[in-house]
């Protein structure tokens, strides 16, 4: 097996216990050409979108909201949703939400790497780490 | 927000409930150049390898193992592993297991599109269906 792929499990709850900050997706696995990312969400991102990949998020515990202009979607444990690129999107929660995110690799969550809400803590978190 | 995507949330235990067969991955959803499959696993597969694409399995229920030449892993709810392009693998569960899986769109199964356990029953399930 080629060593950047993790011969172990991914435990999401183990990558998970492991930070504290909020909208600071850590990079946990990687199939092709795309990322999986936990992040913990509270309160309210910024408007943004992604021209060059769609972005899925799937709630692993709590309930996120994803505000579109043209609707908003609620999202609870074991509940996905598939944003497409260039949609114009901002996520929310009252509470702290686990989310798994995959999106296409170099994908800078608020859409615009100058934006100052960049992840500064976007890091690898790796099975055999 | 184009039509080929679901503007509802997709509830994975709401997708499960819509069938039965064992080794008969269901399309929920897609993103970019990938697909989201819920299946259900009980007893063993077949030997196999994808050439073209990594394939990830999130386990939502259950456990099952992922037998390899070289190693076997065993995955419980809340887990997830990804099988590199071109590696040997054969999944296995003792009692039913429920899968998310994703993977390139247009992925056989056995990857081989002529074998017998190719899905006949592959269709998509989509949210607002």
């Amino acid at each position: 097996m080629p060593d950047s792929y993790s011969k172990e499990p991914i435990v999401l709850r183990e990558k998970l216990a492991r930070f504290t900050e909020h909208w600071a997706p850590r990079t946990i696995a990687a199939m092709n050409d795309h990322e999986f990312k936990v992040v913990k969400l509270q309160g309210e991102f910024t408007w943004h979108d992604h021209q060059e990949t769609d972005e899925t998020f799937l709630v692993l515990d709590g309930e996120m909201e994803i505000q579109m202009r043209d609707r908003t979607v609620t999202l609870r444990e074991g509940e996905m949703f598939v944003i497409p690129k260039g949609v114009e999107h901002c996520p929310r929660a009252t509470l702290e939400c686990h989310v798994l995110v995959i999106e296409r690799e170099g994908t800078v969550n608020t859409g615009d790497p100058g934006f100052k809400r960049e992840t500064p803590g976007d890091f690898w978190v790796y099975a055999h780490d």
